[in-house]
């Protein structure tokens, strides 16, 4: 489909989202003259998507004793040998701007929301960790987790299209698995059993929308198209199409045909019954 | 009375938050002569309130594309237009002082809580939301959430005297009210109901207190001087005067009168039977 | 017994600690040449695991309006007068490597906690307070939170070998008490009962585990060895080897001889019956 061909060898596809990006730079510089040397530096003065989201990230990552020009070239380097990386960039700037009720802009996705951020950043680092440099994917890791206080470990699988919302507090741990179209809110924990060593962190599987602070713990799965209440502490299997809510997570029911992580309603009350 | 005197058009009216103010930081720079040079930059060598205030909160938000000089102007213009504004900022900073155990300076409250800092310049993201600037107030608003990991939507309506104790990984979403003199603890979530549009976030009556982590869904009312406990999810209209606790929140006991807000009780057994 | 011996007066003892850290930094630097420069001026240029650290924490807390260089200063003149401090450092970061799974090298624990990061920190900030200098202590437990998005009052108590995993979140209040070993997770809060003055937060004994978002309300006691489950309300005494889990939590089993702060086992279920 459309995304994809962005990414396509050919030259002659059209790249339609850095192109809508670009237009909502220059109107939003145009209407807000204290953001235009911003959006000029960040957005209109790179040639793609991926230039841009290297400069972006290299900015919020930098720390005194790495500058963000080596963050930069980092950056560029893994994207321009994924092309899974450039489709995933897209597929999850697209999911905020589809189910979040507050983003208007493609823009304001990859500029703002530090989610969003997280999550590409992650990608870089879970890339070089798939390389065995796992000295660059920590470095990269403690950063993210410094600056924009949502900890993926490098090893975690995630997939693509993946919307992540407000985010501070989110732990995502090592042997973790997120499919592709989840939804997750703030201060949700991917944790671990105990186990020294393995698998020992969730499985989430597509479409799953998990609430703020949704506690998940162990090496168990949650099923396709399944919800987790907010402040729910999940410890067994649930499974697909179910709602679990409470402390600890019963199912209390189920639905097929729906996807939770596109409609982001929290308060599951009016879903059931 | 007298906070509002500070703020009248009147030269002869004396400023005495802004006068306490630089008297803490004198006898503070003479104890420590380390903060010497960090006092006299922030309060010192500033004519007022607000533009120690403006100085203070550019420096916490700027970024490698936005400088801090440039932050500073905006945050003098919105502070020099509203009187409103000058009114809130030092109702929010008495509140912490008086609500605080742990605070026995004004001069902590207005460098050092980050609840205070995330309010302020959060109102002055209101400000540009109310003028129809809205790229300008995500901008600010992303930098709050960055730099002080509370994520207050620049849409969100938020009274006066109100105090954010810790604050990470506070989120109030768009549509939230969020009355005078309220008190809130960190991880409290105003959160939506997955509606698309129009009123999806709580309203949150005055002198409420929100204890730790209250996690609060959808467009229902919190009574005016009720108390939410810790960890607490309510997905239901709580009225006025009560303590509600648990997952899901029932409210446990009523008392006319009380200020739970400015109690600062945070568990509740003691306060009910 | 031998981390000891690498804090004693004579200088034949061998700091196994700090020569650990330089040939993992030296290999380090070896494998991954984008690191090679952080690596050397954060660890290799120094001379002692105390200077490492002050120039380390100094480059993280660090503020426009006040310098790295006047931090680490600040920093090595605490580590310099306090043997305490040396060992207490030594004694977390061996704490981190043997409790966390997904910890291979100390030089990880040392460079990228930074749960390890915040509790150095909050040391230095305990040494002020203890000295009266509680203009310092505050403006460092201000930078603390800001940048480490960890809360810890510079009053608290807090013991050797104690590993904060993940930590956003986290909240020790004022008067808490925390004894040596023990192991905490993200979104803990020890907070505080309301009362106004005096001893107000909890006592955490020895060898405890605070799971996820465990939240342990006013001057109660956990006794030694025992945890307590991920999103747990506790507003009672706990006994010690006991494990408790719930809003509000109970006691679900006991069992003598245990450590659950070093085996982090968190999904208690298995542990019990």
């Amino acid at each position: 489909e459309a995304v994809e061909n962005c990414c396509d060898e050919s030259e002659d596809e059209q790249d339609w989202v850095w192109l809508i990006l670009r237009e909502e730079a220059q109107q939003h510089a145009y209407n807000e003259p204290l953001l235009a040397s911003f959006l000029f530096s960040t957005i209109l003065n790179h040639k793609s998507l991926e230039a841009a989201l290297s400069f972006h990230l290299a900015n919020k990552l930098a720390s005194p004793t790495i500058s963000s020009t080596l963050l930069m070239e980092l950056f560029r380097d893994a994207l321009e040998e994924s092309k899974d990386f450039r489709l995933a960039c897209r597929r999850d700037l697209i999911a905020v701007k589809e189910r979040d009720p507050a983003c208007t802009f493609l823009l304001e996705a990859f500029l703002y929301f530090k989610g969003y951020h997280a999550l590409q950043a992650y990608r870089v680092s879970h890339w070089l960790w798939c390389q065995e440099r796992k000295a660059m994917a920590y470095f990269l890791h403690s950063q993210i987790t410094k600056e924009l206080h949502i900890d993926i470990h490098p090893g975690a699988k995630i997939g693509h299209g993946v919307f992540i919302d407000h985010g501070t507090g989110i732990v995502i741990g090592e042997t973790s698995v997120v499919g592709d179209d989840v939804s997750m809110l703030h201060h949700v924990t991917l944790g671990g059993s105990g186990k020294k060593y393995g698998e020992r962190h969730p499985i989430v599987h597509e479409g799953v929308l998990l609430g703020a602070g949704a506690t998940i713990l162990g090496r168990i799965e949650i099923g396709e198209h399944s919800q987790i209440g907010a402040c729910s502490l999940v410890l067994n299997d649930v499974p697909s199409f179910a709602t679990a809510v409470g402390v600890p997570a019963r199912v209390i029911g189920m639905r097929l045909g729906r996807n939770p992580a596109s409609e982001m309603q929290q308060d599951f009350r009016s879903s059931e019954t």
